[in-house]
């Protein structure tokens, strides 16, 4: 039995084919996995409750599995909803993509992050984020690698700025702009990995041998060495959350 | 400068893909022409006014350029549109996808042609299709291809129903439904070339070694011997009209 | 000299292709070993004595020699067939696909295990099985990752029912059905590892970039993060057995 | 519903893959059309009544659509079946895989074609076929090119013997038969076209870059140049009914 | 011996990848044929004299041994050079890419044609080009596909427009401008053919599944269906000459 | 049995690879045959008598069924051999690779020709070669192209020479020399087509995308646009016959 | 200069393609190295002196670099020369090929192996060969997987004979010998390692997706669960020594 | 806006193809990144500052998330800049491409070392690199693997001579020249890792199946057991760095 509400034959002149839309294009997606970078696109994310954390709907789409050393997931609040704490040892990231969260640590300390905010927590702080209506995080988490007599402090900020480069912080997370036409000068090759999250725009990502069209909501995981290069196409700047492991020896 | 209209990052939670949004995703395209096959899907339809027809888009999906003996067309009638006639000894099927016209042929005789009603106009017939609102159709032409004694007639159906399958005819046509789950038994390797509009549901094509997700709007040419199969998923029937070339010798 | 039993060139309208009968089609095989997935089809099982067991032969499927953290291998049980333990901290999961056999645990309890019939037994927990007649299970193995304060039971189950998804357990067993044409909405990319063997029905199984014809018997290791997908196909049910671990934090 | 009669999960150890039990493996073929050569295998073999011929269908496995300068085909005649006629300037040549029939000339001639006889009617040589009950040929067909002062004539042998490689054949006819273990010396590369059907037994045979592991009731076609070679494994002899186009300048 | 007037391994930290060093990079050219298009860099190109013409340099890029059904080639004009004439019923286009030239047709009209003028001659018109130091021309020919009662004549523009698009003209040529970050809408899948060089920028190209960056002075073939994608970077515009053939029946 | 000639396992270190020892490795070759080249290589090579030849063994390397305009070939000519006369129209090119032969022409001219001697025969030329022991020749032939008012003579050098350049030839014949580490500066796309039969040396050719490992006794087929390029390595010269289509529009 | 005691242009017809000749064919390898397998043919074998044996040099063929678990070497030792010991705790079994070697262990107990002998030398046994003249040793050395209460032996023998299979020892050799057209019935895929010499015969090896013609002299390295199937070809038996492990849980 | 200093299109004429104007070619780039190779090249450098050295920039171009057991890296030092030391237990060879730099120990020792002078500094020896100008090094750094009663000594050389062979060192460095046509005789396959710098010429490199054209500048890393095998060619003599690791048992 087909839909009597369309004409017949509607959708020869109205196909769709959005994430959003699961029943469509059976077996279709834009996801790609191989050796040296992933590209995990909506229609691909699988949701379900984060272990410690309450109201919670998580989607992991790196962890070292893949061969990462971190991992990145969304994280979706909903009404009433509270986050649990890393493992012993473990850094954490947030930046908010949707919606508003309250930040508490263990000294009493609360902020307010709205979209675009941002906040870093090092390994072994107690804290957690409440929400009351709904917000979508994107999160990363990593073992944090020590550095004698370096030692790497909480960070809120509500506006956009960026992490500090001093020797304290093994990771870095830098929003990325670029302007319709812009494109990245060297064809990258280096042993730093990356976590990216397009958060507005669409272009041409070039990984390795492989040229993706991609657009805001798009996630990328590059490998050490993976040779990667970005193209910003369209009518609107692109911009994305880009994370790198940085001052460690590579050794 | 981006929209004010959404949130900031609203993408990244809804992204979309629609063959009708062409600003989406640079580049990105399902359409594949290899040696043996072809898929044309929405995105990549280029269309532009049918010289000799009037106030009627054309966009051509399957030509001789292509490897096929055959055109198939897509043609968009707009208000007060009239369409010309083939080459001499060129015939021409007629299936309408939406709206409705009228067949007039040089004896006067007129039928009004619904969406799934469908004409058989043989060589050097003259006739006319006449259009007042807004009608798509879908056109396939053809040089005939004689055989002594036999004389292919004009039919006109405003009900589905074969094409005859007798010797006059060069070439037929099926309208082929698929219930859910089923597939083609045979995983057909012949002589005869096709053309296929998928009118309705969704499902997998299998061509030669590669397997495409398919759904209402695409449409694919066949060569000669592709190895070629279908399978119809989700809950809603699948149907395409099909394009085969018959009764003559393939020497 | 060539088989007197059959016409000459009875072969021409007869062909076979069992992968029971191993000489037809040398070289022949449907088996895949990818970076990220296996597709391991019966004319490639290599069966051996099992080294704890008595009167039983195993083919293992998948092990962590492929980038697996468990093992799932087929069991073929003889008559008076007794089964060994698996190595220290190892917990252990079977399904029996064909005959009977009697499952003993140290207490003293025990369970005639029919067709259908499965028992997870914790690690540690000495067992055996016995089978008079013949039977053939399909068995999982793993190191279990402990969880403090969290402690899995024994289970035995003779029809079918789910695991627990309780913290303890550190996998999950899903038995899936799916009705012709139907299909995973989602196209899932995640950081679990499945094991799975298809006991009923047919369909196509899309595993990164390819796509497989998969029929009851077929077995399939899906390394994390490969992009995954299954569309039923056929006129009858289909249904699998699918391991996937669970309830531990994958950084 | 699932099948009653067999036990449940019955098909894991009894999977079958035969090319007659079409249900099976959904999409699954070995056939194979490449740019220099194509696989043909029974799975994919669509029949139809050949239009000429009375109580008859036909596969036409090879063409020119393909490449080829000849046609290749099975015919089935049924109870009181009788062929028709080339085209004008047409050779044909056949073959009796299976069954009986009578071959008859303009002039009465009449001959018995057992298994493994085969006639020549050259271009344009009245002539009809009988069959009473079933039988099955293989039929090869070529628009005849001339040669001054050279004039093919009719030849019909109730036993396997090559056909005259005299000037007036412009093709040949070999049954090569190999042993276990034997192999083509030469991996050919050459101008001169191929239709092959393996008769008997089983090997690899190489075409271009693949290799295909192949047995009786396969069909190739070797487009000009293909490098080529075969091995026959196996108990039994490999056999194979090869086409190939010869005496005529290449240029 | 190397070279003295470097320091040693200078050329480590200043190599080089000039298309008009050919000694550089063995074997490197980014020249690509395939079967329904062509990229053809400037390392590439084999210049011999014209035939007809003197003191004239010329270098084929699209020919029809391609599969096109027109030429495209550059003509090095030198000090006192002179043209010769196409083919009978083949009609000429040209474009001054370098330099001056005086055209000069049969009834004595003169035209000087200076950087980014172009002429249009109708077949069997007589002409000729005279250059005094120096130029450098883009030509196209093509045999001219006759449309009853429609005559085409010679057009001369020392200033960019457009070609007529009426139905005498049987190819069209465009100049298309991109800004950076622009793109074609529509992933272009269409029976007409292509010439194409790219007169300033830079971009990326995806043509079929391959994705080509793109700089002044490549030249590209495009086959009809080949599914076609330009994108303009970088800081300045993109510019190109577009061969495309029109007004014809595609049958 | 294996032979008791040599010690037991000597072929291990004592391996061979030779293309005259056609019974080492099965199936191995390194002729390619693609869509725009062929590399044949002598294991592949078929001989079979000239058909207007005496006491002549041929083995066609291209012809037209290949895509090539012209043909070459091997002729082994034995004692008391004669040769036969291309058809009408044909053009013949001849040069001696080893032996000796007498060429005769209608006017009763004789010329021995020895090793790296070559003749140009115009198209209908009567002539006649004749060998008293044994000579191999590599042969062009080609259907000539008329130019109005120009006419090719026969040419016979006894030693290395090259052909005119002249507008009469519509072909030419080059003998390229390369030192070890020479190549070809211009990496070459062009619309002649190349027959190449290398004599002397080794290097490495690259075609299109392909890098072949070539020496002397190879031949190599090259189709027009075919991206093209030739290193020479080694301790001696490579040596190379090409032939090359030139002199006639390529539209 | 090129060699002036053979005929112009003798190569044309006298080509070669010895692994023995490195001067011939530059850069061509059938070596292989592949995710899952690798062939390494004599071409690649790189030999140098093995650092605690005395006038021994040595190729490592398999490694723990390649993702095996154990390395297998050709040793060729020379006059007077002598092994030295394993590291700590490896186990070494040793093949002759060619030549002849005393062996000696700590007891003082010789043997004498000739061509077909071989000796396994337990973990931390001390022991020594001598040769006098000249010798060939296939070499196998693995880190010993104790097992509780089992103890392996030393063995020697001098002909042919099949390792024990009992638990002590943690791999097995085989010798496996195919009369020609005998192939593997079953296409295996397992977790077992392999390491191969074949010693005598040719045939064709399918490991994964990739067919290899192979002979005596080629050595193999199955990776875990590589899909892989021999069949022997020819006139005369194949005979290979294979490694494997086995005997050890593979969890 | 273009730029005003050039005639118009005056780049269709004039393209540039360098590493060193990024904003040539969008996403172009010769290096490659595979599974057991990488190529890298310049224009895929990115230098970041040294961490524990002062005014110098860094790029690592090989480092152990790659495959290896070293690093690989360029150091740029500026005016008045120093070296840090590498982390405990790792051994450094520096290599001087490009100006002039200061070595000293902790005893006090200085050397002045220029372009074409090295140095090995042993594992835990302080010491420090001044540089008053400019100097370009390229640095292998490794965590020693200790061999008993074997140490290794600081050596310091200002020509070109070739580091000990002797067992205390566990890599080695050569410098390796090749006249044009030169070409290893050997196509490599070994378990020792590679790291490759050229210094001057060009030639093509041969890793596993990929055939690159490379010249001064370009870096490669070869994992073990990757097929190699690199040929000169041009006019020059090529030299290359070449890093291998020898001396330590490969199980
Ligand atoms: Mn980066
Ligand atoms: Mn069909
Ligand atoms: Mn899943
Ligand atoms: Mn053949
Ligand atoms: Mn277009
Ligand atoms: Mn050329
Ligand atoms: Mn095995
Ligand atoms: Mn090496």
């Amino acid at each position: 039995p087909i839909s009597t509400t369309q004409p017949l034959y509607w959708k020869v002149s109205n196909p769709t084919l959005s994430p959003t839309h699961l029943q469509d294009l059976p077996g279709f997606t834009r996801s790609v996995y191989k050796r040296d970078h992933a590209l995990i696109t909506p229609e691909s994310h699988v949701f379900s409750p984060l272990p410690d954390w309450s109201n919670t709907l998580g989607a992991y789409l790196i962890s070292p599995a893949m061969g990462s050393h971190f991992v990145m997931y969304l994280a979706k609040m909903q009404g009433n909803s509270k986050s649990g704490l890393p493992p012993n040892h473990v850094e954490r990231f947030i930046f908010v993509v949707q919606g508003m969260v309250i930040l508490t640590n263990i000294h009493g300390n609360s902020h307010k992050l709205m979209v675009d905010s941002y906040a870093y927590l090092p390994q072994n702080l107690e804290h957690f984020l409440n929400c009351d209506e709904s917000a979508t995080l994107i999160v990363f988490e990593k073992r944090y690698e020590q550095l004698e007599n370096h030692i790497p402090e909480q960070i809120v900020f509500e506006f956009r700025k960026l992490l500090p480069t001093s020797l304290p912080y093994d990771f870095n997370i830098h929003i990325m702009d670029f302007q319709p036409g812009e494109f990245l000068n060297v064809k990258e090759v280096h042993y730093n990995q990356h976590g990216l999250l397009l958060l507005e725009g669409q272009g041409v990502y070039r990984l390795g041998d492989s040229w993706y069209p991609v657009q805001a909501g798009d996630a990328i995981w590059m490998a050490p060495f993976v040779p990667q290069w970005y193209a910003a196409l369209g009518k609107t700047r692109s911009r994305y959350l880009l994370y790198k492991d940085v001052n460690r020896n590579p050794l």
